[in-house]
């Protein structure tokens, strides 16, 4: 399986084959990234939370939610590396603060307190 | 570095020792997801493109990015655990896809034809 | 109650005053508003279809709601005024084509053949 | 013009004829209004801010635009319809608080220091 470092790589060259990396702006990418949450979004707006557990059962809107992940996660890898973030390290920065602020006890079965991952 | 498969147990682990998995259904984590996609956007609302260009250089607004982006990062990939979706290999195949979508030649210095990643 | 001209021109004072018009590009106020749909969102994540729908009851929470809800609305005055686009008319044009678009028959109990309002 | 009681009465009437009103939780309608954020935010996400300044000059590009805000406006009204929340009457509390909270001479030309409206 590819990873990051690779798919980052590949985005770049398809970004310089259609010298497109004057519209690969952070600004630019973060809005395409929110764009593309959104369309995922869309995919789950009408269903009960059953039914979003079930979502990928539905080949059709399985191959939607799959694509559209995809998108969010190819935008992500895009905006980490122009602006010379490590993706990886970072979620696990963030990992290690969650553990130590949402306590295992205080917040066992609440995550109205707060939200689980912030 | 983790990789993938390395942070969704992380996250795993996480939800089961505060008993979230109940809160966890894909509709959650997609609004989740969005919500952490609309506030990195709200780091480059106000900025120009070249500020935008120069965010890291701020420590400040800089680490708020980087959090940001792995609170995005966090959230796609446990959605993807609880999904069972491959996001690096959904990842690569929308990038096959987009290659062959997306001439080298026609799309040459124009993303207004058509989103570059999509 | 003011009306919809009533507060785009009270919009428009305040960012008159502050000389904020620069940064009003309709790119940024679509941002704006997004990231503040994004807030709004962050105030359901977690909650039950039916917990949801008392959120009102919930003193702070209500107060939260209603002022994410007045700051997507603020946002979309102000945009519909620096791009000179009629909301009520626009609202009402696409509501119109919503009555043709989704037979009240065919469409009867069924969210999922299409989204509701598009 | 209609006014938003209208509008929320024509939403309310919508819903009623479809059965649809179980599917309209403030949850679900928060997500399908952040939904539509995001399809409006993509009109914009490639344009140069001053290309985003005369999208309604490019009648595609000004047709998309003006139902994505339609769109963005309706799950608005709907959302305050059902929450019974006065969208007018809250987006007034908040202009009067802003106009208090962002001293005209303090934030001068200055909306970094600050989001103008939140």
């Amino acid at each position: 399986m590819p990873e990051i470092p690779d798919l980052a790589q590949r985005l770049r060259d398809f970004a310089a084959a259609r010298d497109w990396e004057q519209f690969h702006t952070p600004k630019n990418l973060a809005m395409a990234l929110a764009g593309e949450a959104g369309e995922l979004l869309a995919e789950f707006q009408w269903l009960t939370p059953e039914e979003s557990r079930a979502v990928m059962s539905d080949p059709e809107a399985g191959t939607r939610v799959r694509r559209e992940m995809a998108d969010v996660f190819l935008y992500l890898v895009r905006l980490s590396d122009v602006l010379g973030v490590d993706l990886a390290e970072s979620a696990l920065a963030k990992l290690t603060e969650n553990d130590r602020r949402y306590d295992a006890t205080a917040f066992h079965g609440s995550a109205r307190k707060a939200p689980p991952i912030t």
